[in-house]
């Protein structure tokens, strides 16, 4: 069968995005698999779905793969591309739009500037809902890596993560010190490594080593994690300006028990067609 | 302008191809590299432009250039996917063309099963014709890698190789000793390096570390000078199939004065459509 698609990217974190509203799309992991490839096929990090919902009052779902066919519980720059994807390609005349994800319901919203807004979700703190080994929540926890302490903040962005505040991100140890995180025998389930430099009380520069990826070139969910690590400490005001390697992210929290918002870019590359 | 494109491998060996005869295209180095970026843009090894030949009796000509804008002389896998393009773009209905290449005139013949062969042209084995320094012509030279001496074969197929003889392609040293070769003093120019098991008088299975890439899935010359060097060596027949790791080629040559003839496969992976 012929499928269209859309190549699209967010901060360099690129996704083959398929309109399975207009198109019955039945993919295979071992499909999935070919298209990621890079030279063989259309490659991606993450192939995005986009179907019909059956839920009343509820525009769309979506689907995010891995190259290997597993499935994203989360994805902020999948959400924008989607977002971007479904007003573009005309599926919805709305800017606010109401989807389900395996995470539960998100309402992106399309920006006058092209840039999309998504809630990200309320963050967690509490050991058990990272997870992370330890008597009780805190603000700042000691981590040992490499024989050192290392004063880390642990938020659950519905993914886990460990954000420390380093001199310079540039000269961060992400490569030597990210593994040795992420597999940090207190994460059971292991942990996104965020290391971030404050600029200014409205500014940070981030790097994170995400788990079983390595580091990217921007991971939404790290940086809202990052930004509500500062706030916490008391480094950082409620609207950050997020620069990764990757491009820029806007993060706002109004603090305990509110959503995150993000603001950032999703750009169309190309369309394509492919035989499948 | 939007542009239309095809994305084609040939053994893995990936390239963007653009029809600049029913297009007017005109592409800066600044746009081939956008281009080429794997998740910013549309993602290859090559590009390669079709257009109209000036020439009488030449029905095209084209040109191949890295992601860094550079122009590539001389591309086996790059001509395959050249002649599969023009024909199913239907730019003509002939099976034997003829193209003019940075290199000259090429005559890929697009064969029944889909295939392509090419004329990879006449080999050649004089020092000055490499660039090697070596007092005279000689079917193998010691040269000292690593303080081992290694019997190589030089081959010119427009561009230089040194190949050798290994027990095992897939043991074979190519990360370590490929750069030590690529870089030898040698070869001013510096140098294709090839690692080749023979399997049978008919059959090897090759690595190529090739000269500022590093090893890649394929390499169209090196796949040729394998052969030739093979066949001076007297160690294979006139036709041999090569195993490389992005698929499987079949070359052809007759001995000395006499051009390589390559047969391999040509894919086109998706037709895709940009605003650049």
């Amino acid at each position: 069968m012929k499928l269209q698609f859309s190549k699209m990217h967010g901060l360099g974190n690129d996704f083959m995005v398929i309109d399975g509203v207009r198109q019955t799309v039945t993919l295979s992991k071992e499909t999935i698999g070919q298209l990621g490839h890079r030279n063989f096929g259309v490659g991606f990090d993450q192939l995005l779905l986009v179907e019909k919902s059956n839920t009343p009052g509820i525009d769309f779902r979506y689907r995010i793969f891995n190259c290997d066919g597993s499935e994203v519980e989360q994805c902020g720059n999948g959400s924008r591309c989607f977002a971007r994807f479904v007003f573009e390609q005309g599926l919805t005349n709305k800017t606010e739009i109401a989807v389900e994800t395996a995470k539960g319901v998100i309402y992106p919203k399309l920006e006058a500037d092209g840039n999309v807004t998504v809630n990200m979700g309320v963050p967690r703190f509490h050991p058990t809902e990272i997870p992370f080994q330890a008597p009780e929540e805190a603000i700042i926890d000691p981590l040992i890596v490499a024989g050192q302490v290392h004063d880390i903040s642990v938020v659950s962005m519905g993914n886990p993560h460990a954000v420390q505040v380093v001199q310079s991100a540039n000269d961060a140890p992400v490569a030597e010190h990210g593994p040795l995180i992420e597999n940090h025998p207190r994460f059971p389930q292991k942990v996104n490594a965020g290391f971030m430099e404050i600029v200014s009380r409205t500014e940070i520069r981030l790097r994170v080593f995400e788990r079983a990826a390595g580091e990217t070139l921007a991971c939404g969910t790290g940086a809202c994690a990052a930004v509500v690590a500062g706030i916490r400490r008391g480094l950082l005001d409620e609207s950050v300006l997020v620069h990764t390697r990757g491009g820029d992210l806007r993060i706002s929290w109004a603090g305990a028990a509110q959503p995150v918002m993000m603001t950032g870019p999703a750009v169309t590359v190309f369309t394509g067609s492919i035989d499948i």
